[in-house]
C-alpha cells in the first residue's frame, strides 16, 4: 500500500493507494466519531462494490445505511443533493455520522458537498472508483454541484478525513472512463512534471492495458503532485488554479453540449489542446510540443478536436467561469512542455486557438 | 459608534453599532475586493432602506445590484436560495463580488449561506435591520436554510467581513418583531450574565419604548457576549451550544406549527420557559427564578406558554435536532438564574417540563 499525505495544517489526511482497500475497515474505523456511516453511491457502482464495503463495515459493528443515486454528470444538481438531505434527515443522521462517497467524481463531489453543509458539516470519506476520481477529484476538498448556468458553481472547500483509492475497482471501469481519467493524469505532466509526461509517453500502453504496477505508479504520482499543490494553496488563491489546466475550455464544452454528452475528462483533453494552441499563438510552445501532447492524448483514447459550438458561444460560456476577475477570464497556459502558468488571453488569441482546435484534424 | 471585535484567528471582524450606519460607506469600501456588490433584501425591508444604501454605495463608485426576496421564515428554503444563485449567475457575479445582507435573520442566514457556497465562497457583509439579527443571528457566522424535516439543517459556518448594526433601522420594526428580538436579548442574561439580566429587569420598559441609549447598550452587551463565546468555539464543538438556550424546544415549536406561524424569538421565549421548567425538575432553579424569567418575558411582550402539540410530537421533533448525539438530545439547562450549562434530559423530565409549560398559565 502506498500512502500520500495531504499536509493541511487544520485537517491533514491520508490517501491510501492499493488493490482491495475497500474491505480494509481497519483504515476507516479509527476515524469514525460514532459507529455509524451512510454510503452514497450510484446505480452503476453500487451493484459492483457496495455489498463488499457494507459487509466489511457491518462485520466491524458499524451501522450502515446506503443512498443510491442515478449515475451521471446530468444528475449533479441541487435536486439530487436534496435527495441526499431528505434521506439523511429521514434516517436522523447526526453531526457525528460519517458519509462515505463510493463512486466517481460526481458521487465524490456531491457527497462531499452534502457533508459540508448537512447540519453545517459532518465528516466524510472518499472511496473513488474511477481513475479520474482517484487521481484528481477525490483529493483536495473541492466539492459541489452544477447549475444550469455553469459547472461546479455551487460548492465548498471541504476536506475528507481519508481517501481510499482501491485500484481493483478500476478492473470494471469502462474503457471510455479509463481514458477520461487519463486526461487528468496527463494534465499533471503538463502542469509542472515533464519527467512524468515522458514516463507517460513510454508507458501509456501499460496504463491502457490496466497493468496494476503502472496504474499504482500513476495514481501515486498524480496524488503526490496534487497534494503538494493543494497543501500550498487550499482555497485556490493562487497556484492551485494550475490544476484547472484545460478546464476553462473544458467546462465550456461540457456546459455547451449539455452535461454528460462528453465526459469531463474528454472535455479536459480537448481543453488542454486548446490551451496548447493558445500558448503556441503566444510563441510559447512549439508545433512539436503540440504534436507530442496530441499523440499522447490519442493513445489514451481521448478526443483532440473541439466540438463546433461557434466562437461566440465559447466566449460567452467561458465568461461565466469561476476564474473570471473584473470581467477578464484567466487561463492556464503552457510556457513550455511540462511547465504551465496562469495568464490572461485577449479575444483574438482565444479565437485563434478555437479556430485551430475546432478545425478537422 | 460602538465597535465589538470578533477575534477569530483566521477571520477577525468588526461589529459596529450606532444610528445611521447604513450610509457610512467608508466602513464598507475598504473591505471590498472589487468595486461591486450585490445587496440581498426582502420585500418589506427594501422599500425602507435599500435606496439609501444603494445611493451611498453608488456615490462611492461601487456598482450595485439588488435581489429582493419574499419576506418570512417560510421562504428560508432551497428554492429561495436557488433564486439567489440564478441571479448571481445571470449577473455574472465573480468570486470577488461581495454580497450584502440587508434585513433580518432570514435574509442574513440565507445570504450568508449563498455567499458560503457560491463559487465555493465569496465575501459577505451583514447589515441586520431587526433587533434579533443585530443581537444574535448576524454575528458568529452561522448560516443556513430550513428543510421540511428540520430548521437550519442545511448550512455552513461562514463569517462575514463586517457587521453594521444600524439602530435607526429599529425605528420601523413592528412591535412583535421588537419583542421577538428581546427574547434573544434576555437569553444572554440567562446564559451567563446575571448582571445583564438584572439590568434588563430594570430597563425593559426603556427597550420597549425604543430609547436609543438603552437599545445601544443592549445590542453592544449581547454582541460582546456572543463574540466572546463564538471566539472560544467557532464551530460549536462545546460551549457555543450555550447560545442555543431555548432553541431545542423552540425549533420544535417552529417546525411543529409550521415555519412562520410563531416568530423565531417567540418560540425561543417559550423554549426558555420550558428549559427553566426542566431545570426546576432537576432541583436547580427555584419557583422564584421562574417567576422572574416569566415576568421579564411578559413585559417584553412575549408568549410564555407552549402550544399544545402533544408530548410525543415534541419528543419526535426534538429527536431531529442538530445537537442529537447517539440518539440523545442535548439541552441547555439552568443551574441557577444567570448560569446555564449543556446537559441531557431523560424522557420523564422532558414530559414534566412540557406538562408545566403547556398548561394554561
Amino acid at each position: 500500500m502506498q500512502t500520500v499525505k495531504l499536509d493541511l495544517a487544520h485537517a491533514p489526511y491520508d490517501i491510501h493507494i492499493a488493490r482491495d482497500l475497500l474491505t480494509q475497515v481497519e483504515l476507516i474505523k479509527p476515524l469514525l466519531l460514532q459507529p455509524r456511516v451512510v454510503i452514497v453511491s450510484n446505480a452503476t457502482v453500487a451493484p459492483l462494490y457496495l455489498k463488499s464495503l457494507q459487509d466489511a463495515l457491518e462485520a466491524a459493528d458499524i451501522q450502515c445505511h446506503s443512498i443510491i443515486l442515478p449515475d451521471g454528470e446530468v444528475y449533479k444538481t441541487s435536486e439530487t443533493l436534496n435527495l441526499i438531505f431528505d434521506e439523511l434527515l429521514t434516517e436522523r443522521c447526526e453531526r457525528k455520522t460519517t458519509l462515505i462517497a463510493l463512486g466517481g467524481g460526481v458521487i465524490g463531489d456531491m457527497t462531499g458537498f452534502a457533508a459540508a453543509v448537512y447540519q453545517r458539516g459532518v465528516p466524510f470519506i472518499q472511496i473513488p472508483t474511477t481513475l479520474l476520481a482517484q487521481v484528481d477529484s477525490s483529493v483536495g476538498g473541492k466539492t459541489g454541484i452544477n447549475h444550469p448556468l455553469g459547472k461546479n458553481m455551487i460548492g465548498a472547500f471541504y476536506q475528507p478525513k481519508l481517501v481510499l483509492a482501491d485500484l481493483a475497482t478500476l478492473d470494471t471501469l469502462p474503457l471510455r472512463e479509463l481514458s477520461a481519467g487519463l486526461a487528468e493524469v496527463i494534465k499533471y505532466g503538463l502542469i509542472d512534471d515533464l519527467a512524468f509526461f515522458e514516463w507517460l509517453e513510454a508507458n501509456i500502453e501499460r496504463l491502457m492495458a490496466r497493468e496494476t504496477e503502472a496504474l499504482a505508479y500513476a495514481v501515486e504520482r498524480c496524488c503526490q503532485n496534487k497534494a503538494r499543490i493543494v497543501a500550498g494553496d487550499e482555497k485556490e488563491q493562487g497556484q492551485r488554479a494550475l490544476l484547472n489546466l484545460g478546464h476553462t475550455f473544458g467546462h465550456a464544452i461540457e456546459s455547451g453540449l449539455g452535461y454528460g454528452v462528453w465526459l469531463h475528462g474528454e472535455a479536459v483533453a480537448v481543453g488542454m489542446m486548446l490551451a496548447a494552441f493558445a500558448s503556441r499563438e503566444l510563441d510559447q510552445i512549439s508545433d512539436d510540443d503540440i504534436a507530442r501532447i496530441e499523440s499522447l492524448l490519442k493513445k489514451a483514447g481521448l478526443p483532440v478536436q473541439a466540438p463546433q459550438l461557434g466562437n461566440e458561444r465559447y466566449l460567452d460560456l467561458m465568461a461565466q467561469d469561476k476564474k473570471v476577475d473584473a470581467g477578464k477570464i484567466k487561463f492556464v497556459l503552457m510556457r513550455c512542455l511540462g511547465e504551465s502558468y496562469i495568464g490572461e488571453l485577449n479575444r483574438e488569441t482565444v479565437i485563434a486557438a478555437l479556430d485551430a482546435g475546432c478545425s478537422s484534424v
